[in-house]
């Protein structure tokens, strides 16, 4: 196990930044608030980039497709072999994300943890081939520590590569049959909840799924719950290789400074636990989208993250990061582009009698 | 007065259309329903635009500059100097709309409807110069006949420039120091509201302010109250040159068939009066963001509408709705781009037992 990188200390904040840009926001032409999230986004940036007018116009977006042994409890409405051939699908450049890169101009990689169903080397493609799904976790650990450390340096090493390519902002997701189910057990291990409450249909299924769902969510928080305590152990006993990259590309992403923008359910399970294990890197993820998922909801207020927004997707490959990627940049252009009230002889608020 | 026009019906949609784009959703590698919104999106617009895979990559941007005798009620936090200051800065490309509009590659036309600070002919301005401003409907109509038909004539032109130019979906915004007191007051005549569930702070007003405002509100209901059965009048008693422009915007895109992205409090008070004049002009309109003016929320509620953004935005000027043009932009994209599910050879759902 070479997980010791694991302890390197988040890159703090830019105060400066963050006070020259707000600075900046309130000489701009429009009342003071009137672009609301947005101007709070553009200094969060400021603040993160170490810059007074930020800029997210080069991201690297990241999918991790793994396969799940829980599969095998019925816990999906898809067939397992569907995370491979969508593998493929990323490949070719056909699947939602590959449309969503190509308009965004992103930079997409897509990395193969393991598939039941093997499309082999592909283009385009980065093999981290681990096994070709996790273990039941309903029936004992999901990864071995060999394992746990894999899937989280192949994360660590796409945040790298993100680094490496320039990037302004990471934008992780994943693929992977049965991966709310581990989602679901890694949010409930993290947050100490019941299974029902982060239980819920993935990619469609009706109401007796999802209560079969949750029995095998039961019987494998029952299994494993001694070891709740360590968030690296939750993520080795119930999570998934996706899980565990995503959470270790979170984690460099915060060491290096490079801001994350979080997708839906599944990221923002992994983005939980990479914030269990070193809390500072809290700072440096946005929340994207509220998840039509209906545990995404409770996970987020666990992460007090307000998303920017609530189009009821819930498709994962980080495609709900993806569609908010514009409004990043609208808030950078805006703030970097306007001209101050004195650029343009425009007239301030009119102050209130009583004030200075 | 020359308002034949408003009798024109609204283009009815293509149902065919409508149908071939929801099979095709159905068809996507995705699993059905989870891009969300953005599905439902792309459908209407296949039903609006009348072909199967829709497109927004064209769009005019229309900002309507007027100023209110109202302003003499001090019911702004700013003088109204601003609103002639703004159409200045507006063809300077120094306002939050000039940077959006460039960096979404739209056209963007500025149309003078008549302020107070005159700043003359202008490069990029349209000069439709009705007078330097309303008359204060809080004492008299604000527009006589004459007045409201040639704003609505101007906002008939703007949609017809549009058209010219090969426009795939419009979008008004407006600039009027004092005129979220305007469309409160058409709000109120036009779904008989009390003032104080639609005044609200507008640019920045105190508790004060807002009291006083809702006072100016309820003297100018009681004023004009015999009126507000019919939505004309309303609007040429109680609205401004830029509400009207914007409602005869409406009504000419519904009649010739261009889509309307509709922006905030102002905006969506002058649709509701297009919706009031003309039923069927509503299929038309696609409301982009809820305002955090306070008002907005109940005249979008009026109107059935469910705005895709909640940003907190306060701005006008159009701003609201070009930050959400890009949720449009990707819609579309990912509906006519994806891979189907036979050309990706990717496995669909799992059909549960019992079903065919």
């Amino acid at each position: 196990m070479k997980l010791a990188w694991i302890a390197d200390p988040a890159k703090p904040l830019n105060p400066e930044m963050e006070a020259r840009a707000w600075a900046r926001q309130g000489q701009l032409t429009k009342p003071p608030g009137a672009l609301g999230q947005l101007e709070g986004l553009a200094v969060r940036l400021a603040a993160l980039q170490g810059v007074e007018r930020p800029s997210v116009d080069r991201v690297t977006i990241a999918i991790f497709a793994a396969d799940h042994g829980v599969a095998a409890e019925n816990v999906s409405a898809f067939p397992q072999a569907v995370t491979g051939e969508m593998v493929k699908n990323f490949a070719r450049g056909g699947a939602a994300i590959s449309v969503l890169a190509r308009t965004l101009d992103t930079r997409l990689e897509v990395v193969n943890l393991g598939t039941v169903n093997d499309p082999g080397e592909l283009p385009n493609v980065v093999r981290n081939f681990i096994a070709p799904m996790t273990a039941n976790f309903a029936v004992e650990p999901a990864m071995s520590q060999e394992q746990l450390a894999l899937a989280l340096g192949a994360g660590r090493d796409s945040a790298q590569r993100a680094i490496e390519s320039g990037a302004q902002m990471y934008i992780g997701g994943e693929m992977g049959i049965a991966n709310t189910t581990a989602a679901a057990a890694l949010g409930c291990a993290l947050l100490g909840l019941a299974p029902e409450v982060l239980a819920g249909p993935g990619t469609g299924l009706d109401h007796a799924g999802v209560t079969h769902k949750t029995g095998v969510l039961r019987r494998t928080l029952k299994l494993h719950a001694a070891h709740f305590d360590d968030p690296l152990e939750c993520l080795r006993r119930v999570g998934g290789f996706e899980l565990a990259a995503l959470t270790g590309a979170c984690l460099t992403c915060a060491q290096r400074g490079l801001p994350v923008l979080v997708d839906g359910f599944i990221s923002t399970a992994a983005a939980l636990a990479a914030v269990r294990i070193a809390p500072r890197s809290a700072d440096w993820m946005i929340y994207a989208h509220g998840s039509a998922e209906p545990g995404h909801a409770r996970v987020l207020d666990a992460l007090h993250a307000r998303p920017l927004l609530n189009l009821g997707m819930r498709l994962g490959e980080g495609s709900g990061a993806a569609v908010a990627l514009p409004l990043l940049r609208l808030a950078c252009v805006l703030h970097n582009g306007m001209a101050t009230f004195a650029e343009a002889a425009v007239s301030e608020k009119i102050q209130p009698p009583g004030e200075a």
